[in-house]
């Protein structure tokens, strides 16, 4: 029972189905439309139905209301993979060379023997650890939780006045810098025993987590898991639309601490330890993802002027945050520097090294966001490109994400306009992913199948190229061998798409360089983060003019850059600072406010591009299919 | 339904009838007797019973569980008065001379006019105020909580740019001081505008709070309440049994918070704001309150060696203390000395002035405890007399708190023995409150009632002595004029428990002359801190050998020292360190393992003393009463 006026999506959440909303219940995305088969309900917005899907008795959950008893068919959902292949999300990780512990990590575990007290002496127990550490070491005064200050009386006793504490200094050795006690343990627990971190990368689709042992620097675990916000909007535009509705916001917090939870408990099981043997996390993220895990209203990062509510999150505890490690865990989100150039990019700045290189270097960072950063040693200049989620196979009729069944590469016969490609897990296709779509779309251009400006040529001899209901499509795969019993096609409407997004990328490139008086040709090294850069076909994103024209050998791909960003933080407090200061240096700038921005942009919404001598070996490809034809 | 074994306390809760515990559930005092009528319930402890009450079906509530569907009659239970008389907690209290807030007042409210974000100026929210706050004084790093960070956005955009924050900072102009942000408000704020503290004493018995405008000085409004942890345990020992048991430590925090809540809220209606407009608030309270109050176990404060959790509490937040204030308001528990000196005793200290004069002065706060100093500016040495609560009306047969129908004071005359009295609100006597038995046991000492070994002489010519069921007893009021329907007497036993206590107070002071090889003759000056101290008769006092024998004018009454001194800590960051300073200067002499003490104590048993010299008054007043007789 619930009352009139309520949304399908809330009525069926009731009842215990959850029906996704990828555009974050905007109405925008179609993805919600149910069938209702018996009485009525208003919809408010139906704008992705057709009059027929009207009459059927489609609705969109999340704009249609209940106006009595109704019942409805919810199609089935599209299922998040429970778990992500280790191969995709596990990175390569050394510790740093000469990693000492000692000097450069902030959490340390001491051991103190105290007397006990007698009617001689009857120092408080605060008192007599605070005294046993000043002992140990020339310390500041320690702070102390009420939560640990409860448990201490006991501790001390039922371990025979010998405890060993953790404990969160800035620095050793100095009076002045503030000390947090973090753990109180029974007896004196051995110096090799693990110290254990985190680091957290959040990002709008994927949450990765390492499990650290501080003491040695080594990664025990890597886990990975879809950020379990998507079913409440794929990018950040439809999430913070969300959060800001009704309850949006705490449930997208609960969201995304439950994936953390569920990453927390699989690399404790793996170990055998509780959560609560982890004494520090360290999180990287793009701005929105960390205002939504702490709660704070991410409103004005979507609206004019972009503004985020904080880029220097104070240090907070496990207990704020609502993590689920030790409640006083230390908790460090890196900083950010605007509403669309986060943590995620300071810290992948940061593990690239691009902050200390004598090198020319463009680093980008491609997710469901494109953020672009160029500089050196010397200087840093970032854009954000609003590439929108379409190599994340948002936006495109038959996009998927990078999991089992995504046609991960396309090649087309010149000759006779057939494809071939290959499917992530070697199964029956489900879609294109972002990877899959690039390729597919280098190919059609080189064979001819779209011309620079994107259009399909119809007039090809196969029944690949057809009309359909959105117009002029490619049939990549039929349905007689499709696991979703369809033809997979990429329509014209989707190619737009895609060139838009490539071209905004580009066009931030561009920005960029002109920002500082360069051409692209100074670039000297291209650095290529995110799991989805690892999968890239550089030939092929050059051909499309996603990647600038230059030696291959010049591009690197480093990964998830902002959880090795994340992990060195962790290990040691001179990272964090350079992070902190990377995110001083670095100058944004705002697209929005740069009328180059928008005339590199339309330059770029070509095939590989207007200028096609920026795309010298784009070119002489061209020439040789088109010799070859 | 129980399940069989549950303690008839247990059971009469979860139906919904609260049977009080004075002793604290240990089977010691007798007071929570029920009748059982029906029904098998089996009785791990009668100590207090009679053969007769136990054959009628009485059973201890706290020593007794049910072993199926029992019936039980409760008596009617000891009523708390709702609301203590104003003109027994209420203190004359002036703001200190010169008060300058800007200089002494940690608390400070600052507004900002700052501009608006712009696609120019993409500042985050938090660096704006942080930079707002830079320019309006020399200030290090602002520290904000997760709490307030989440409002910032909408408070800064609904106020145009314009806010207000309250900044505890420990000094200005000074870059390396921490200051920690705890209200946001949307505008301007005016500067007159009242910026409001608490200071609370959370006594055994009582609990007082001040509503103070901070800016001023002023004390809006006082009130003060019984602990409702009084319900289960009468002093600290039986409340720290209480705490030991089950959920018992969280019942008795609950307990006391709900009485802070409900003075709170009771200073809120008197000026018309809301409990989230308090900003501060400073807590006296000896050790076992204090820790009570943060849910620290207060176990090891009655266990040999005696030893705190902690005397020196870490600045909290009104959230973690679970204080209804603003939840970021600052929470400062003013520190103890030890065990059985606590907070309340160095709040008292600062606020008789005693660690600043010149004068030899005994200090004594006489409440559920005996806690004595003996000191000036150059030396402080105190004990803790357990003298138990006989004072407070507690282990005295038709004891009773100092409240309405208490009998206050007594006149025995010398011939006929017939008393008259005077009782609290004018009505009929329902006991005898402790400033009534101390003057009591004084009249019946001078006319010979009671000999100086504290024995009731039974063979006088009077139907007021008489022997009851405890012995030899004297009948202060008839059952006729009674409110209670029963004779009003004072017992042998009741006697001998007086004595016990006033010998314990008197060896006190002894053991603190002694161990600064002084005699008490030194001693300049008397300070009388508590309420009760308010309301005793000095001269009786000296007479049963309470207070040493010294000219009354060198006796003052303070009354409630310890909220003073909380309110000067609340006001003043001199006096908050002043008392810092007290706690560490003052030794602390425990009576347990000092030989001397005991043969004080055995030297005290006696009205007024075996050493009659040490009491030339009352030598001199038993000489004139033996004389007139």
């Amino acid at each position: 029972m619930v009352p009139t006026g309520t949304l399908l999506v809330e009525a069926a959440r009731r009842a215990g189905v959850e029906i996704a909303q990828p555009c974050g219940g905007q109405g925008r995305c179609g993805r919600c439309a149910v069938q209702v088969t018996a009485g009525t309900v208003r919809r408010r917005s139906a704008l992705r139905l057709s009059a027929e899907d009207v009459a059927a008795g489609y609705a969109l959950a999340c704009q249609t209301v209940v106006e009595g008893d109704v019942r409805i068919a919810v199609p089935p959902q599209e299922k998040i993979e429970r778990r992500l292949t280790t191969d995709r999300t596990a990175v390569e990780v050394q510790v740093p060379a000469g990693y000492d512990p000692a000097r450069v990590q902030p959490i340390r575990r001491v051991t103190l023997t105290t007397t006990p007290p007698s009617l001689e002496d009857q120092t408080d127990d605060w008192s007599r650890i605070q005294k046993a550490l000043r002992q140990h070491a020339r310390l500041a005064e320690t702070h102390i939780s009420l939560m640990q200050l409860r448990r201490l009386g006991h501790i001390l006793r039922r371990g025979d006045w010998q405890i060993t504490v953790v404990l969160d200094a800035e620095a050793w050795d100095c009076p002045h810098c503030p000390v947090r006690l973090i753990e109180l343990k029974r007896g004196l627990v051995s110096e090799d025993a693990p110290l254990w971190g985190v680091a957290i990368d959040i990002g709008t689709t994927t949450v990765s987590l390492w499990l650290v042992d501080l003491l040695t620097g080594r990664v025990h675990a890597q886990v990975a898991e879809y950020n379990a916000q998507i079913a409440r909007g794929e990018d950040v535009i439809s999430r913070i639309i969300y959060s800001g509705k009704g309850s949006g916001g705490e449930e997208l917090r609960d969201l995304v601490l439950g994936t953390i939870k569920g990453l927390v408990e699989e690399v404790c099981r793996r170990v055998q330890i509780a959560p609560t043997e982890i004494m520090k996390a360290t999180i990287a993220g793009n701005s929105t993802m960390i205002h939504l895990l702490l709660g704070i209203p991410a409103r004005s990062i979507r609206l004019m002027p972009f503004v985020t509510a904080v880029n220097h999150i104070p240090t907070l505890t496990a207990h704020e945050v609502g993590l689920a490690i030790h409640p006083d865990a230390t908790v460090d989100c890196l900083p950010g520097v605007a509403s669309y150039v986060g943590a995620d990019i300071t810290a992948g700045v940061l593990s690239s090294g691009l902050d200390d290189t004598e090198l020319v270097t463009l680093f980008i960072d491609v997710g469901t966001n494109g953020e672009i950063v160029l500089g050196n040693k010397d200087w840093l200049v970032t854009v954000a490109a609003s590439a929108g989620p379409a190599f994340e196979g948002s936006g495109v009729q038959h996009g998927m994400r990078a999991t089992k069944g995504a046609i991960e590469e396309v090649w087309v016969n010149g000759d006779t306009y057939e494809p071939t490609y290959r499917v992530i897990g070697g199964v029956k296709p489900r879609g294109l992913c972002g990877s899959g779509l690039i390729s597919l779309l280098a190919e059609m251009f080189l064979t001819g199948v779209v011309d620079k400006g994107g259009h399909i040529n119809t007039n090809l001899p196969t029944p690949r190229v057809r009309t359909g209901d959105h117009g002029p499509e490619y049939v990549v795969c039929w349905a007689a061998d499709s696991a979703e019993g369809h033809d997979i096609v990429v329509t014209n409407v989707d190619i737009d798409n895609l060139i838009r997004t490539k071209a905004a990328i580009y066009a931030g490139f561009t920005v960029l360089a002109q920002s500082v008086g360069l051409s692209l040709d100074a670039v000297e090294q291209v650095l290529v983060g995110g799991s989805f850069g690892k999968y890239i076909n550089v030939e092929k994103a050059i051909q499309i003019g996603l990647l600038p024209d230059m030696p291959w050998d010049r591009f690197q791909f480093l990964g998830n850059t902002s959880i090795k960003g994340a992990y060195l933080a962790l290990l040691d407090r001179r990272a964090r600072n350079r992070i902190k200061e990377i995110a001083s240096r670095m100058t944004y700038i705002e697209l929005s406010a740069d009328n180059t921005f928008y005339e590199a942009f339309t330059s770029a919404l070509f095939l590989p591009h207007t200028d096609l001598s920026r795309f010298p070996t784009v070119q002489a490809a061209m020439g040789a299919k088109n010799g070859k034809a």
